[in-house]
């Protein structure tokens, strides 16, 4: 037996999120069935964001444990998927490596394009918001994310977490001008977890403080284990990445 | 009667082309549809750039005589075209402005990906290239591209054309590491004008020359009125971009 470690982008649109379900083109379903006919058993592999529907990846991690796997994996595996999943690396990991229990860290990146009008070019790219941006405002509401806090206010999932809070490690805007669509704003945060829709949550609700709609400090009290309903709308899936996975060592 | 100047953004994949043809979706066809339907009668567009199937722009400049256009011009034109044509500005320009005419140069960008596998997220928006790039042989292509040359080895359209000299006023590569994808590189061109594919075809010579299939002597000496089978393929037309058009004064 050995454990294989699966580095693979994909584009959200086509996929029902990550986690296999009937009926439903999934990146896992996609990958375990390619796998399947590669290898003659199925795998069950371990994945360390579950992205929902319509929520991209640039750099998410998957693990197996299979008898053996060929050399030409990586190549071999693009062949039999769709355009919109490309494995990046396919290779074997140090023994007993779990892509989900093994990561110490997650970063995802929300894209928000501020223009008056909407590039044709970032249509399920980003998210289109021509309202106002107060930048300042989005850059406090960051810095006041990072530490520990209680994000159930951020989480519509409350019956599915039996801890609520998480170690923010970084939260920042980050981006500027992009001629001729004003502004490609994208907020990145890294976490040792994140609980569902906690980043598209975070960012509907900073979205609310950049407008003028809501308060700086008002939002600084929602991270101490406010109720859901204190926080904003859920931003658009289409704008979420998940960037990259920390494991021990890198 | 006035002058109305509009710039436009356009995803290429959906039209055959800025000019009108019969039966076909097209920018200009799109545009004076909608502007007939707002102005009550078609006008004829002037365009600065006349891009081809599936050649996107993301600073398209045109023009057109109207009794009286509405202060609303963009909001409205922007609610009657697709998703992938936005108007960037549509409004008054100075008597007589004629966008083809006026224009004293064209800026074009050709995006190339270079990377082992392709981006998900660069379908339809550049091209993908597996193979070798030797980045300073590109660099003293686009160096030996500058100034003033017979071009006719890089258009098909001889007989659309009576002179072959253009003006290149800038022509570089640009970009590097775009993780996990490898490289991005651009192509940047300006000149005083353009034949048919020019630019298409600098790039799918210079991407030959990149790959080590063909030296940088051999590429300069193209320059001089070549016949069109001395140069390389022409490079497919989704990674091609009118970026910018330039004006008396802007």
């Amino acid at each position: 037996m050995g454990t294989v470690r699966l580095d693979i982008a994909y584009h959200g649109a086509g996929f029902s999120g990550w986690a296999t379900q009937p009926g439903r083109r999934t990146v896992q379903g996609e990958l375990e069935g390619a796998l399947e006919r590669l290898l003659g058993e199925r795998p069950r592999l371990a994945v360390a964001g579950r992205t929902d529907t319509g929520v991209h990846a640039w750099g998410q991690v998957a693990s197996f444990e299979a008898e053996g796997a060929p050399e030409t994996l990586t190549r071999s595996l693009n062949g039999m998927t769709g355009e919109d999943l490309t494995v990046l690396a396919a290779g074997p990991a140090p023994d007993g490596f779990d892509a989900r229990r093994d990561a110490r860290s997650r970063t995802y990146c929300y894209r928000v394009q501020c223009s008056a009008v909407p590039s044709p070019f970032e249509r399920g790219l980003s998210l289109w918001w021509p309202h106002r941006v107060e930048r300042e405002a989005l850059d406090r509401c960051a810095a006041a994310i990072v530490g520990t806090h209680d994000f159930r206010a951020f989480t519509p999932g409350v019956s599915e977490h039996t801890r609520f809070h998480r170690e923010v490690l970084r939260a920042e805007w980050r981006g500027g001008d992009s001629p001729p669509f004003g502004q490609m704003l994208e907020f990145w945060i890294e976490a040792d977890a994140f609980m569902r829709n906690m980043v598209r949550v975070l960012v509907g609700t900073m979205l609310d403080v950049a407008a003028g709609r809501r308060g700086v400090e008002g939002f600084e009290l929602l991270l101490d284990g406010a109720p859901r309903e204190a926080a904003g709308e859920t931003a658009r899936a289409h704008g979420l990445y998940l960037a990259s996975v920390r494991y021990e060592g890198s």
